[in-house]
């Protein structure tokens, strides 16, 4: 059984958006060769998440209209007498910092309705997320 | 180090359901022979989830009216233009799509009040969980 | 590749407490020479989690007052009946029980801002989190 790690750089443009990142990781996936696993993507940033469900444009808009209702980002928050952005990392808190999917057949193992997402909480930045794929 | 690929099949029943999965997984790990390991338990659709947690009635009935009062299933959601049920993909959103279990003598590492659940948020429908088993 | 397996004890002080167990998890990391590979923690508790982000005390009691603010403490819950900690039981529903983090250069692969905490929803307990190293 193999380990192979990459790194997949996401450039993110707004405070909250929510990244389509599937075709980087098929392609990382094509790169190393491995037929059946799993790969591990982790977020190395604490306002932001790793997510899996469907990309459909107003979807996404609900994502983040649901993020806002649950952790809203005017609250008085202590955090923010350090850096105004306490919701950003409360957010993350909830959704997650990475996932784990199957990999088979040489592919992801995903749904047809799943995709993979990057969740920026705390925008426009440049990010790294940490991918390990474990297999053969 | 084996890697060996399982799929369970759970039929559910209702729109919200909490299924306690832990007995298929118990004979899914029987079948591997792995003895000390990890097993990742992966959903494969959008508006479903993977979750650790006591199972007792009132308890489940507790998470479903949480879901609820979190994510509302009546709210002006963008996606319903499309398909009626933007409110079970952002509760998968919120909950997640696996979990990552220790295996430990022959068995899951669960604590004493620990069951493993598929959350069905947009049923009936016939599912499909994807088991992965590394270990020796 | 190998796969190592250690448990960390965890004493909790308070109801709700987030504890960093970084220190705890870097220690058992060196322990085990692993210099690339993965970390699975794993709480084996149904009213805890195991969650990554930044170790700021604002922060933290920020965690600790959205918490309150998602899931209250006091609400009518049916699990009430049986143990009067259904809140916890939801919040570590939402949160999640594990978290999988890369090892790099015999290190945690963790973000400048990021740490991990072990969150305690139930306590005082002694708590048992299960650590699964994988690598090379």
């Amino acid at each position: 059984m193999d380990m192979i790690k990459d790194i997949l750089d996401v450039k993110t443009n707004e405070r909250v958006e929510i990244i389509d990142i599937t075709p980087q990781l098929k392609a990382a996936l094509i790169k190393t060769g491995i037929k059946t696993g799993l790969v591990t993507i982790f977020s190395r940033h604490s306002t932001s998440g790793i997510v899996i469900n469907e990309n459909e444009s107003g979807l996404v808009e609900d994502f983040k209209n649901a993020l806002e209702s649950l952790v809203p980002t005017s609250k008085s928050y202590k955090h923010n007498k350090i850096d105004n952005n306490a919701d950003s990392h409360i957010r993350s808190f909830i959704i997650g910092s990475s996932e784990t999917i199957p990999i088979e057949s040489e592919s992801l193992g995903l749904g047809t309705w799943q995709s993979v997402f990057f969740v920026e909480l705390d925008g426009p930045r440049n990010r790294k997320v940490t991918l390990t794929f474990i297999g053969e």
